[in-house]
């Protein structure tokens, strides 16, 4: 029989799905599983996802990049923010990084107190390495969307979308989110980057008057060829 | 300014969302919102939504019909289940009905707890009812979707992607979950009852053998010009 897909469309729905034994992918396309992708192209070491600011700022003693965004701005005082383009220093090559993000790294930390089996990082920059090794892991697969305060969103839903749609042929579903990502993803495919400028997120950037452009970035496909994952409390590859 | 128009998609996101002083329309297309509609057309005099079947059970000494749906069936020993077909009796005329179902009377109730100011039922078979009396009442609007057990379901976002694309030129919305539920609707609409089919709780019917064909039914747009709404604790027209 095959194994079963998953889409979460936000952490505050996931006590509703059994989660032990299967791997979850945690999805923040807008910024944090982006970012976390490009770091680790650019050779960091390890990322420790923690839950807040102060207990970010901690391993600063312990020699590590201390990363802290929260709504959409890095915090006074810390190395790094939630931009892809700032992961992509050549001096972040080699070093370790605390990482806090106002949805991604709590994301991460439900599915581990849920007892996920694997807990891999997606994004569109790895779309194709991350359906690669799902495809391989003989386990049932939970998309898990970041979203925005416990809200659903837009960019992380298409991902989430897409993933099931490159792995329809191997995995079965009988979730009513994955076939409504898988549609959703289809229908706006051709013109995503309109799609996704539309959204709550995106327009909190237009707000801000964010220099960088983060939204085309984080919608390049395949552009990271590894897929980092969880191990203990740290993100690997 | 023009007033919000919001999409939750399960009970379970209803609290990150500001309810107080909103109009929430509440969404269980299969099959609680469908029927109570049809009561009402039938000539039903009010409909007590209660939480459980004992409770709901108390009201036959008080000369009500008692109605209770768990996981899709009837329950025993009450007068009715949750199939619209069941309230197209003309011997309901004139009756009040006690209501406990899965999803639909939950939802009312939370709406009710987290203060809205106006509780309205909507299904395809009320839709232009409804946005007429949406597009009146100048409030923002909460389209919330009954869902399955807190879960996200199909047939309850494309109808709240029916409403928000009906209320476009009316209504604002910086709703990621309006977007995609409009979006959705448009991408299926032609092909609605072949989606809705292949949705979890069609195949929930299909396990049962149900004999009639709710799914259809509750699909039929306008057939009922008239919006129930919650009026104290009593859903009336």
């Amino acid at each position: 029989m095959a194994n079963n897909i998953e889409v979460v469309y936000t952490p505050a729905l996931l006590p509703m799905h059994e989660v032990k034994g299967k791997t979850v992918v945690v999805i923040d396309i807008l910024r944090a599983t982006s970012s976390v992708c490009v770091a680790f192209q650019t050779g960091v070491g390890k990322v420790l996802p923690v839950a807040t600011p102060e207990e970010c700022m901690v391993f600063k003693e312990f020699d590590f990049l201390c990363a802290a965004e929260r709504n959409t701005l890095k915090l006074d005082g810390f190395d790094l923010g939630n931009s892809p383009f700032e992961y992509q220093n050549p001096l972040i090559a080699g070093r370790n990084i605390a990482l806090t993000t106002t949805n991604g790294t709590k994301a991460i930390k439900m599915a581990k107190e849920l007892h996920a089996s694997n807990i891999l990082i997606g994004s569109f920059l790895n779309l194709s390495a991350l359906c690669d090794k799902l495809s391989t892991i003989n386990q049932s697969v939970i998309l898990l969307c970041a979203g925005w305060k416990d809200r659903f969103n837009l960019e992380d839903t298409l991902f989430a979308g897409a993933v099931v749609n490159e792995l329809s042929a191997i995995f079965e579903t009988d979730c009513d989110a994955a076939l409504a990502a898988r549609q959703l993803f289809l229908s706006m495919q051709d013109n995503l980057e309109h799609w996704v400028r539309q959204s709550s997120h995106a327009k909190r950037f237009q707000l801000l008057h964010l220099q960088t452009d983060d939204v085309a970035f984080c919608l390049q496909r395949n552009t990271v060829n590894l897929v980092p994952m969880l191990h203990g409390e740290y993100i690997i590859v």
